[in-house]
């Protein structure tokens, strides 16, 4: 793959169009892909579309939002606890094997869409992840040394928590990852090929203008490719879903104070060679 | 809603036809939906179904694979320890507000086929259950009230579950509830207006003939208008989603000698009024 290009998805909410963005312009990528959705993915999707980038037309996309850059997926997997720092700051004891939990795939929007705080909610908080989408169907893979083969690529993942909801109702953590609008994502997806390695990535977020996480990737306790691994031996990943593989230290949980986010924050988020994305906190 | 009819799908997986049971006859339901899906059920298709009746052609069925009753849902959402017998039996306490966890929502398949116990698997268990399927959105209900009129139907669920990876490794419970195969569904969804109450329903299981799990949804801790409500304060519940509302006592985690599944064994589940399943365990 020798020509950059990323996959992004621009329109109204639920009539995005597929498209490239590849030498400075945006190409319809509609000519390729009736979406980028599992069926594109699991068909090799993003090989024909690097194929087919001579032969697809330029949009005019100034004025289009700007969406997730994939269709809802099939499920979101989540990794927690994948940062020592982010572990000690929650008082969490260190996993010795991934820490999974769910989100609502509904929840997924765009990166500059408008995130709800929760009607009754006290304690929003951010998560910058690295987002992995899967590729190729992944099930009971031999090793790590597999995994990354079945990744089609990479993108900014904000997984937005309620902690009271996640913590202290009643058990599990799915109930305080799943309000409305708690998975903005993007603004671009990146294909695994031109990420020469997922490990050397820092992430960052800003609240407000003020720099609240500063991490990389490489301070995973499990690396992505053991990730993939490890979920594929208790659910079978799908081309077109998506794991949000942990966020580093700094969040509101774990910071003096507890600075949850309230209705007017911004929050802005980066990874390197991902993008950044931006959304305005509002009251549900 | 005066004539009882219920919905089917029928086919190879990944092909079925929607199809109605109505009268003793199995009509094909295609010209009214293009599938039981998210779609149909949000633009009131049971109605739409209901008043078509007379003009769906028959179909001979004998030899077609029964399916699950829906599409893939867009989630599938799980209450666990909803019964007090079983919360007893699994040493929980009772919870004071439901537990609320996810499943893959692609681990749905048929009400006959087979279920596979995963590599490595010990402990893999059963739970009947009564599934709830979403008629339209669900946001932020203002009381368990109005909750029903959200509720398309209901259907036999079975909620597979692998208790060693669920509770041994490592923290949240989604790990051990998303495996290939670990949620048979149907064989039929009734309407929800053919159920005068769904807490009074007998649910039975039988592992090899035996009888073990004979409960009723009157025993629920929370009913399921207490469910589809509190749901709705956490996240958006979408038309063609499904709730599996929690297991009555008699699980393998909770019988002495705990008799875990094994490849061969044959497991029977029905409740009142939705019909009976049979799946065989076949190791992965």
């Amino acid at each position: 793959m020798t020509e950059p290009f990323t996959l992004a998805r621009l329109g109204a909410p639920g009539e995005e169009l597929p498209v490239v963005r590849h030498a400075g312009r945006t190409l319809d990528a509609r000519p390729v892909a009736h979406d980028f959705d599992g069926a594109f993915f699991g068909s090799d999707g993003i090989s024909r579309l690097a194929g087919a980038l001579g032969l697809l037309p330029e949009l005019d996309a100034s004025t289009m939002r700007i969406g997730a850059p994939i269709a809802r997926p099939g499920k979101i997997v989540c990794i927690g606890l994948n940062y020592s720092d982010h572990a000690a700051e929650t008082g969490a004891a260190l996993p010795t094997e991934p820490v999974v939990f769910m989100k609502d795939p509904s929840t997924m929007v765009g990166p500059f869409d408008d995130v709800l705080i929760p009607r009754g909610s006290r304690k929003t908080d951010w998560e910058v992840e690295l987002g992995v989408v899967i590729g190729s169907t992944a099930r009971y893979l031999d090793s790590a040394a597999d995994a990354l083969a079945h990744v089609a690529g990479y993108a900014v993942s904000h997984d937005v928590s309620e902690r009271e909801f996640q913590l202290e109702r009643g058990g599990q953590w799915d109930k305080g990852k799943s309000c409305e609008t708690f998975n903005p994502f993007g603004p671009e997806l990146v294909p695994a090929g031109l990420v020469p390695d997922p490990q050397q990535l820092g992430l960052r977020l800003w609240v407000g203008g003020e720099m609240r996480q500063n991490g990389t990737t490489a301070n995973m306790l499990f690396t992505v490719a053991h990730v993939v691994w490890y979920l594929s031996q208790f659910m079978v990943l799908h081309p077109g879903d998506v794991i949000n593989t942990g966020t580093p230290a700094g969040v509101a949980l774990g910071t003096p104070g507890n600075p949850y986010l309230r209705a007017g924050d911004i929050v802005e988020l980066e990874i390197d060679g991902l993008g950044r994305a931006r959304q305005r906190m509002v009251q549900a």
